[in-house]
C-alpha cells in the first residue's frame, strides 16, 4: 500500500479494509489457492495480494497450507486458506425449554455445541439472564482451552427484537419484556480471554426464526436455493422468510409472526394473550400435552431435555399409541394449514421444518405435504419442497454464529492481530 | 459512437443501449435539464450525450423544451425532457365485473382511462377474450386519433399467471383456465397503427394484485416507501408484496394468494372450490350480498358499473341502513384479521387498501386499524400506515401501463424511430 502523504489515510484504510474483505470472502467461497491465483481471480496485483494475505495471516484468519503444483512447469505456489478452527463466531439461543450454544469456525465447521435444559419461564428474567451468562462464559472458557479466539456473538431469542439496541421488546413465551439482553451479556463477558486482544465483543441480538432461516440458507438444507421459508417449531412458532437470497426484515424489524395468525377456530388462549393464534394448535406445548398420558408424564417435565422427550414421542408413535398418533395427525394438518398461508403468500422454493417440527418430521411431513397440496392455490403447491432441518433445536444458535462470522468477512480488521492488537 | 472495425458491433450496441437507458431514466427521475447538465450528472461526455439525446428525440421519447439559464453568465442551454404525451404504455385489466384500460405517457400522466362493465363469468372464456379484444382495439384507435404511439401492453388478470408464456394458469373468479391470453391479444392487435413502425407489441400478462402493488409503489400512495403490501379487493382478494423496493415474485411466480388463507371458521365454500378461504368473508360479492335488500337489489346487478353500486353502499351507510352498517362492520373486522396476517409476517411500512376496499375506505378503515392494533404482535401494529388507494379499480391497469413503460426505459431501442423503423 502506498504511503504517499497526499492520499488521505481514512480513504487508504477504507480501501485496505475492502480488499481484505474481498480476499477473505474469496477464500471462503472459492476454496484454498495460491496468492498468484487470488490475484488473477480478484484483479488485484500480486504485491497487494501478498501484503493482504500477510495481514490476514497475522490476524489469524488465514494460514498457509499445502504446496500447489499447477501442471509440471513453473514455480509451485504455496496455498493459502481460511484458518479453520482458531477464529470462531458464537451463537447463543435462549428458548422456553433450553439454552443452546454453538461455535463455528470460519469454514462453518462446528467447534462447540452445548445445550442446557431449563424452564426459562420459571427462572424469570433475572434468573434467565444469569443462566445465559453462565452458559456463555462456560462456552467461552472451553473455547479458550481449545485455543480459539471469539470474534463475534449473536444471541437468538423467541421475541420481537430491536436489533439496533440489542433489546428484547417482548418475548411472550419467556415472559420477558423490554430487556437489554445484548448490552447485559456484553458487559457480563467484558475482558474474557476468549476475545484475544479485544476488550469486549458486542453481543448482537436477533429473532430465533430469523437466525434459523439464515442458518438454513447459509449452511443448511436451504443452501441450494434463494427463496425459502423456515418454520421454527418451539413453544412458540415463528418463521423466517428469505426472498432472492435476503432475509425479509420488514419496515421496523418485526417480521415472521405467523404464530399469531388467527387460524384456530376454537379460539384457544395464546401465551401472547390473544385468542385463536396458530401456535395454540402447533406449538411444542400443545404437541406434548396432546401426547401426554397424564400430568406426571415425562413429556411434560421441563427438566428433561427436549430431544429426549421428543424421542419418547417417536417411540410412542412407532408403538401406535392412540393419543400420540391422533395428536400428530391433528398437529400435522394444522401445521400444513398455517404453512399453506405462507406458501400462498411468498411462494418459496423450499419450506424448512425447524425446531421440534424437524425432530418429528418423519411423522408430520406427510400431513403437511397433503395439506399444502390441498390448500395452496398454485398447481403442485407452487413447487414447494418440504425439507426437515438437520440442525434441530440448534438452528438459531448456528445462524447466530454465521452472523457473528459475517461481520468478520465484511471487515477483517475487526479481528485484532497478535502484534497489532 | 466509434465505428472502429476492431470493436465488436454487438458490444457497441449493448453499450449504446445501456447509455440510452441511462439518459432516458435520468430525465424521468431528475426532470428536464440541458445536455451539458445530463453529461455532468451521468459522467458521460458531452458529445456522447448529444448523440444519445438526438437518438432519443428521433425515437420520439425525448423533446427539446425551454431554454435554461443558469446564473447570468455562460451560454444558455436548451432543455431536454421526456416527450410527455406521444409515447404511451397501455395497461388492461380484466376482472369479474369489468374491463379497464389505462394509457400512461412516459411521465406517467394519464392519457386514456376507460372502463366497461361486464359479467365476465357469464361471457365465458371465448366471449371474454372477445370483449377484451374489442376494448383494447377501441383504446388503440383512440390513442392513434390522439397522435400517440403505443410501446407496450400489459394485461392484468385475477389469476395465477405464467408470465413467461403470457398464460393464465387458473382464474377461479373468471372461470378461465390454461388460457394463452397474452399471445391471443398480441395476435388480435397485430399491425395496429397505434404501434407506429412496429408490426406488433407483445402483450405481457401479470396478476392484478402484483400490478396494483407496482402502481402504488411507482406512482400511487406508496411511492414514498419501499416496503408495502397492496390488498386488491375485488370479487376475489389478493395481495402484492413489495420488499426493499422490489415486488416479491416467489420461486415460481405464484405469490399473493392471501385470499385463500383458511381464516373463515364458518367454512363457507369459495369460488376456488375450497372451504374457509378469507375471500368468502371479504370479497366484493360477499359485501354486496350482505348489503343487498333482496335478489333484485341494484347492488347485485352485474350490468351496473361497480363504482355506481359502491356509491349506493356509501349512501346507505350514510343513511345508517342497518344491513349495510352490520355488513361493513363484519367485513371490516375480517379485513383487519387477514391484513394482520400479512403485517405480522412481512411488517410493511404501508398497507394499501385497493379495489373496492379503497372506494369504501372511509367506512372500513377504522375497523381495519383497530383489528391490526389488536392482532399485530409488534407494538403499534409494527408502525404500519393504512392508506386507501386513489386509483380504485384502475390500479392494476395503471400498474400494467407502468410495466409496459419500464421496458422502454430499460431499452429505448424497443421504440422504433421515425426513420429507423
Amino acid at each position: 500500500m502506498s504511503t504517499r502523504s497526499t492520499a488521505a489515510p481514512a480513504d487508504q484504510l477504507t480501501v485496505r479494509r475492502s480488499n481484505l474483505s474481498l480476499v477473505l470472502t474469496h477464500l471462503r467461497d472459492a476454496g484454498p489457492r495460491s496468492r498468484a491465483r487470488v490475484a488473477a481471480d480478484t484483479g488485484l496485483n500480486k504485491a497487494t495480494v501478498s501484503s493482504l494475505v500477510a495481514e490476514l495471516i497475522e490476524r489469524g484468519l488465514v494460514r498457509e497450507g499445502d504446496v500447489q503444483r499447477i501442471g509440471s512447469v513453473g514455480r509451485p505456489g504455496l496455498m493459502v486458506e481460511l484458518a479453520a478452527s482458531t477464529v470462531v463466531g458464537v451463537g447463543l439461543e435462549v428458548n422456553a425449554d433450553f439454552v443452546d450454544v454453538t461455535a463455528l469456525d470460519l469454514t462453518h465447521g462446528v467447534v462447540l455445541s452445548e445445550r442446557t435444559a431449563a424452564d426459562m419461564r420459571a427462572l424469570g428474567e433475572q434468573g434467565g439472564i444469569g443462566l445465559l451468562t453462565d452458559c456463555l462464559r462456560s462456552a467461552l472458557d472451553a473455547l479458550v482451552a481449545a485455543g480459539c479466539t471469539v470474534v463475534g456473538i449473536t444471541v437468538a431469542v423467541p421475541a420481537l427484537v430491536d436489533s439496533r439496541l440489542g433489546r428484547i421488546a417482548i418475548a411472550p413465551n419467556l415472559g420477558w419484556s423490554d430487556c437489554p439482553i445484548g448490552p447485559l451479556l456484553t458487559e457480563a463477558t467484558r475482558g474474557h480471554p476468549a476475545f484475544g486482544a479485544a476488550a469486549e465483543v458486542p453481543v448482537m441480538v436477533d429473532n430465533d426464526a430469523n437466525l434459523g432461516a439464515i442458518a438454513e440458507h447459509a449452511v443448511g438444507v436451504g443452501r441450494d436455493v434463494d427463496d425459502l421459508v423456515y418454520l421454527a417449531g418451539e413453544v412458540g412458532v415463528g418463521c423466517g422468510v428469505v426472498v432472492d437470497g435476503e432475509l425479509v426484515r420488514g419496515a421496523t424489524g418485526f417480521t415472521g409472526e405467523i404464530g399469531h395468525a388467527p387460524l384456530n377456530p376454537r379460539l384457544d388462549r395464546c401465551g401472547c394473550g390473544r385468542v385463536g393464534c396458530w401456535e395454540t394448535q402447533v406449538g411444542l406445548g400443545v404437541l406434548l400435552t396432546g401426547c401426554a398420558h397424564g400430568p406426571d408424564d415425562v413429556l411434560l417435565d421441563p427438566e428433561t431435555d427436549i430431544d429426549g422427550r421428543l424421542a419418547v414421542v417417536r417411540q410412542r408413535a412407532a408403538a401406535e399409541d392412540e393419543r400420540t398418533c391422533a395428536t400428530l395427525e391433528r398437529v400435522g394438518i394444522a401445521l400444513g394449514l398455517g404453512a399453506s398461508v405462507l406458501v400462498n403468500i411468498v411462494n418459496p422454493r423450499v419450506l424448512v421444518l425447524g425446531g421440534y417440527f424437524a425432530l418429528l418430521a418423519p411423522l408430520l411431513r406427510g400431513y403437511v405435504v397433503d395439506t399444502l397440496l390441498e390448500r395452496v392455490v398454485a398447481p403442485d403447491g407452487g413447487g414447494v419442497d418440504v425439507r426437515a432441518s438437520t440442525f434441530g433445536f440448534a438452528a438459531a444458535s448456528r445462524g447466530g454464529a454465521v452472523v457473528a462470522l459475517q461481520e468478520v468477512f465484511a471487515d477483517p480488521t475487526r479481528v485484532a492481530g497478535t502484534t497489532a492488537g
